[in-house]
């Protein structure tokens, strides 16, 4: 279960199934070097087919990369959670199972919310967050399907990869030259493809948006608690999930670093991969990829505050 | 006048001066590799000595840097003006006459307006800008000295160095340690120092603030206009030229990555020293640095819009 695969490339690498107590979990694997694993979780509707080889295929080439469909994603059984806790819950599940005790995560979208919260129920688990085009709990405006500026999206009658390119790019020309490229990218594979999400899907993904926009007791209070290092990542543009979610989980989480990019929505780490996969591998590289940090060596405790951090 | 001093250091560097029309300007040359200089503009109040050798020393390591000490600062003559184009006038006027014809820009806070409007006025001068700590004409919460923090702290009796402490570090201890580290780095230099910034030139720099913080016309129109690519940061915890002006400038300029820290304020890049100055000088290095931009060769033209930007 820990052997890596021959050929590192979600344009290539077949897709594996893992049994994990009433349900069975799509996923793939490849890559090597480094330490710790990098799981991938995934954006709204999002199968193992939607993650752009230009990004999977350079980080895997550091470390190994492991891309998971969650419950009721694609092949997996099982039935989609209408709460990010949920889904959270099944990740542990298939991490576990994989005999894996630490691990990065690179959460994207709706990945990010779950990857928030698998820091918040496991944190051992936990070493480094990948948190790109995502928003905390208690975030504003995530996926309003209902905005004039969305609806005339889902509304309309283009075909899912041209209504992909217009969700997650900006108007200008040279987003949309880039929202090509990637189509073109994700078009490379051809065979042993998931399943495309049908609407029951959405409507699980989007019950779980609204949860999530929801707080109890302090706003953000729960991102103190989030003490892994973090480079949180989106285009100034995003009309999915906008850029002040971003702004919000980089101010309110102790150790997180934003990167944001222009001319670009929430597809910027496709459209900017050169430079997004140069980020991300250094941050996840680096013994303290925010230097003059000094990260705690061995076991991941959560720090009552960022006091604990030493200048060096 | 091209030279490059022996010892790139700000700890170091001789203090050379020179005259350009009316006036003589105090400037600090030293480093080399590369291609173009990096100038570095100041921050309120701050002369040549106030430049942290762990940021303009590891810069000088591949490319020349020039400390400039604006009219009426430091040993330069003249009176300070109270506009941003005033200090832009004086800016261009040394620069000039060094005999560069193309500069990469340092701008700190307000040497960050500074540059924003050199870029205005002579874009054919700028390959690249750092935009640090700093906010667009039309900015929010610029330098309100009478806000209950800062008032605090200007009107306390902390000799300055342990105001400027307060000033550009967050509370947290860590923070503090940082800055405690970066004042030390700022005394190592013993002889050859400028001599420190009276009320007269506080008083000029802050009505440069308050008007700096009007716009005519479209907000942020003119950002628009600034093509070059650039490189904002800042930290979250700003007290002085608070985060939302960075994200305002990244929002809105048409080739910038925001780049911010945790628990920091304005002097985030010296407490994040060792991180910020690799981002910097992959950022300076890069012939396109938020790849897959490709960014034209040769002359600098200002594009129309952001579609001249091919994807690559």
């Amino acid at each position: 279960m820990t052997t890596s695969l021959s050929i590192p490339s979600n344009i290539t690498a077949p897709t594996r199934f893992l049994h994990v107590a009433n349900e069975t979990y799509a996923y793939r694997r490849f890559g090597g070097g480094g330490t710790h694993p990098l799981v991938f979780l995934q954006h709204f509707t999002g199968t193992l087919d939607n993650w752009d080889p230009a990004v999977t295929d350079t980080l895997a080439s550091g470390r190994e990369v492991i891309l998971f469909d969650n419950v009721g994603i694609g092949r997996s059984t099982g039935k989609v959670p209408n709460t990010v806790q949920g889904m959270a819950a099944h990740a542990l599940a298939f991490v576990d199972a994989l005999g894996l005790t630490q691990v990065h995560l690179f959460g994207f979208s709706l990945g990010g919310m779950v990857a928030q919260e698998i820091a918040l129920e496991q944190p051992s688990l936990v070493r480094k967050m990948l948190l790109v085009g995502t928003a905390p709990e208690g975030g504003e405006d995530i996926m309003r399907i209902d905005s004039p500026e969305l609806k005339n999206i889902f509304d309309s009658n283009l075909p899912g990869l041209q209504r992909l390119l217009k969700l997650f790019f900006a108007p200008s020309a040279s987003s949309r030259a880039a929202g090509e490229a990637f189509i073109a990218r994700l078009a490379q594979r051809s065979q042993d493809r998931e399943p495309v999400s049908g609407p029951e899907i959405a409507k699980a993904q989007i019950a779980a948006f609204r949860a999530w926009e929801a707080f109890t007791g302090e706003r953000f209070a729960k991102l103190r608690k989030i003490s892994q290092p973090c480079l949180v990542v989106n285009g100034v543009f995003d009309i999915m999930i906008p850029i002040r979610n971003s702004y919000l989980l980089s101010e309110h989480l102790p150790n997180a670093v934003l990167l944001t990019y222009p001319d670009s929505g929430h597809g910027s780490l496709f459209q900017f991969h050169e430079s997004f996969t140069r980020q991300a591998a250094t941050f996840l590289a680096s013994d303290s990829p925010f230097a003059p940090y000094i990260e705690e060596k061995g076991a991941r405790k959560r720090p009552k505050s960022s006091a604990n951090r030493s200048n060096g």
